[in-house]
């Protein structure tokens, strides 16, 4: 097969397994918002807006939110240890993030942070990560259990990898799901297996569904493996009651399931009468160990009222499997070398900020309760402006960083979306950009009931850009159903 | 298939593609040398050694190397920007730090290092990059054509993941490999080609053998689909002469191949007569552009004379594949969202580093040709060191961090590793580090002609080191022959 003109690679011959993923969040949607704002910058006045708000991807710190003092102090000071004993760092940096530093740096082997660490990731760092999920859960945790990684994603593709061998094996994912799990689970070659959260009911999860869907899967020769739970959950913004985590950890317990617990938006909570439980504390609780149970949960800096995407820091901890199978995960994490050990030190910081006492403790605590508090105002904002919306209806955005209304969309709109060779609520969306710079993600990308259209929105625009935000919207969509409506 | 008591997970029923996967340098020798150096802190006085010299992996700092104080100093800054307009900051950092820092942030969008970047990476760290390579190379470079990454680790996964469909997918690979190459077509599912490298001639790339296996694969039935080439060679230590380089380059494009250029070690060159040429320069000097050849080119900040590992900063540059497949691999690389940022920065300072009339030019220069220098007198003394061994021949390490040496081991030696249930090398490599405390790898994690044995040893261990590294690995040479002679 000489050639000797060009690349002897093209779409025809790469994996199908690559070609067949797909990851909305980062889509063509993405793709038309990046072209308008060059244009934006090249011709300014070029479109009826003066810049793109990009909702759609948990990304608080590129719309403004600023990063917490205490964590990139400490990381500063990591980074370049030569100036811990220099007077003039005592002046620009907080007493307590100079002891932490320090605290850290003895943690780490010959104080290096510039070599590869343990696959897992540096004890000492580890041993404080325990120790923080010990003090959220009551229960002890233990070093030996966390992996740390870039960030939550590369957790995600190591648990399919490990636990996917042909398309007859299955993975029972929430519909709507975070699309890293349809991307992964088709660049493993797994089946996602869906499961459908209850809109009527808030989002809810209903065990006899998830039992229902197992069960058709089942009879269709698929191997069901694991089941995804994200809680708080994304892109539907619910947070699960305690009964219903007791349920869903009985369930996997009796049909031999792998609990993988995405619960990196455990700090995202807005609403006083729900509040977050790991996985691990529920099944504890219940008297299941390490033997009753495998359990998976995933942790990162990206989210929470720090929202340190860009540090790529991460954890899994890992709970209820043998020592062989074990072996084995830790061999994959060591084909990487180790995560970077900026986002290890953010991680353990993390779990472990400032407590009452500390000199920074006042500071961080404002900065904290100031981010979450403005956090759950534009949620309930958004979320009134959604429901006010003709046609619009919208669950309340319990925890994480999403709204994920319904679109009741008139016949006409959906006739010119098929005309235009859309998805209808594609087609929405890219008329809401065209239309006001608002980047929101179709429904389509996460999964819904079909037949019904829904987008994703997150609540992280800052918090005086959201008025605009909804005149825009609300008119917006009148102009929408002024032209469709049947 | 319900299951009450234990795991459903076993490693019968994992993904055997995992069970294949092999990765020596973190392997068995490694978990070995942990326990020991963990009796050695509880029992001081427990081995025949205070301490274990770790040369098993390139990672420099963890053998007390310290990192580059300008990188250092930016990194810092970039993590805590809210110092930079701070009077005590100037005297605590070199003025040209604070101004590369401050034009960091400013290519950065929001000037936040907080937040996911474009899935390929910042656009302005890309531009400093794609500038710095033209600067290397002579020839132009294109921001478009970068995809920063966590380290080259995960470049070789993205590429293998495009490349293999199943094991009738074959990837050329040196033999002696670094293993990582073997691991991930493993995981990936896909045939390692080897064509070998020829030790008589200082490890000599001969394109006649990598065309004879080439076509003896084919003649199996198997697709090849690119050729590895790492230069300058791990664990080989050899660097490419530009003649062979174009032999390379031309076979690759008559035999329609992917050329995956492994060029880490761009910077480690410890010999006068030999220079490193990046396969771009070459082909472009051969008036081969886009359209004549699929070239990927890989570079970390984990090597050259910063060593920085441990933040996993590094790019590929991929040039020659048609749009839609440029597509999949954006899409593959949005999946994870982005690299970390810290990397990124470093990754475009290790491209640009500080220049003739720069501030800190003349320190830098002074750590930068320090650390060289003494790694160059490091390979010679342990080059020498190995050569003096009875039954031992080592060539030398032009480049990189390693020696390979050939162990011409006696049949008694042989037959005792057998009964050890050990490899051969593996049983030197064992003995070795229980006599001395030093950990090197068995060739056989490489591959090496069936019938030789080699092992793997860095030229990491600080200078004031080494005389006591060779006197012990020559005591301990002499007490096993003595042992084993034939």
């Amino acid at each position: 097969m000489s050639s000797a003109t060009s690349s002897p690679v093209t779409v025809e011959t790469i994996n199908p397994k690559v070609l067949k993923c797909e990851y909305a969040v980062r889509g063509e949607i993405v793709t038309h918002a990046q072209r308008l704002q060059q244009e934006l910058q090249e011709k300014p006045g070029s479109h009826p807006f003066d810049e793109i708000l990009y909702c759609n991807i948990g990304n608080p710190q590129s719309l403004g939110q600023q990063p917490i003092t205490f964590f990139r102090e400490v990381l500063a000071l990591c980074d370049h240890p030569s100036i811990l004993d220099r007077e003039e760092t005592q002046g620009l940096f907080s007493l307590d993030a100079i002891a932490r530093a320090r605290q850290i740096l003895n943690q780490i082997p010959s104080r290096a942070t510039g070599a590869y660490s343990h696959s897992q990731g540096i004890k000492g760092l580890r041993d404080s990560i325990a120790a923080g999920i010990a003090t959220r859960d009551g229960f002890p945790a233990n070093a030996d259990d966390i992996f740390l990684t870039d960030g939550a994603s590369p957790v995600v593709h190591m648990m399919m990898q490990l636990l996917l061998r042909s398309e007859e094996d299955g993975i029972l994912c929430p519909i709507p799901q975070y699309p890293l799990y349809s991307a992964s689970i088709a660049l493993h070659g797994g089946t996602l297996v869906p499961y459908y959260l209850d809109e009527a009911t808030g989002w809810g999860l209903e065990v006899s569904e998830v039992k229902k869907q197992l069960e058709a899967a089942r009879s269709k020769g698929i191997i069901v493996r694991a089941l995804v739970v994200i809680n708080p959950g994304n892109p539907t913004g619910q947070v699960l009651a305690e009964d219903n985590q007791r349920e869903i950890v009985e369930f996997c317990k009796k049909e031999g399931l792998v609990l993988l617990a995405d619960e990196v938006y455990q700090e995202n909570i807005y609403i006083d009468n729900k509040k977050f439980n790991s996985f691990k504390k529920i099944s504890r609780s219940m008297g299941y160990g390490e033997k009753d149970i495998a359990l998976v949960s995933f942790q990162s800096v990206s989210k929470g009222y720090h929202g340190e995407c860009g540090k790529r820091g991460g954890y899994m901890e890992v709970t209820g499997f043998s020592a062989d199978v074990r072996e084995q995960i830790y061999k994959v994490a060591s084909v990487n070398l180790c995560s970077n050990i900026s986002g290890q030190i953010l991680a353990s910081l993390v779990m472990n900020p400032p407590k009452v006492g500390d000199k920074s403790f006042k500071s961080f605590s404002a900065e904290k309760n100031g981010i979450l508090s403005s956090l759950g105002r534009r949620a309930k904002t958004l979320e009134d402006a959604f429901n006010s919306l003709e046609g619009v209806t919208c669950n309340k955005a319990e925890g994480a960083m999403y709204l994920f209304p319904w679109l009741h969309l008139p016949q006409k709109a959906i006739k010119a979306a098929e005309a235009a060779k859309k998805a209808p609520d594609a087609f929405y969306a890219h008329r809401l950009l065209d239309a006001t710079g608002v980047v929101v993600v179709p429904g389509s990308g996460f999964g819904q009931v079909p037949g019904t259209w829904h987008v994703r929105c997150t609540i992280l625009p800052q918090e005086d850009k959201i008025p605009a935000i909804v005149s825009r919207l609300t008119a917006f969509h009148e102009a929408f159903m002024d032209e469709f409506r049947d």
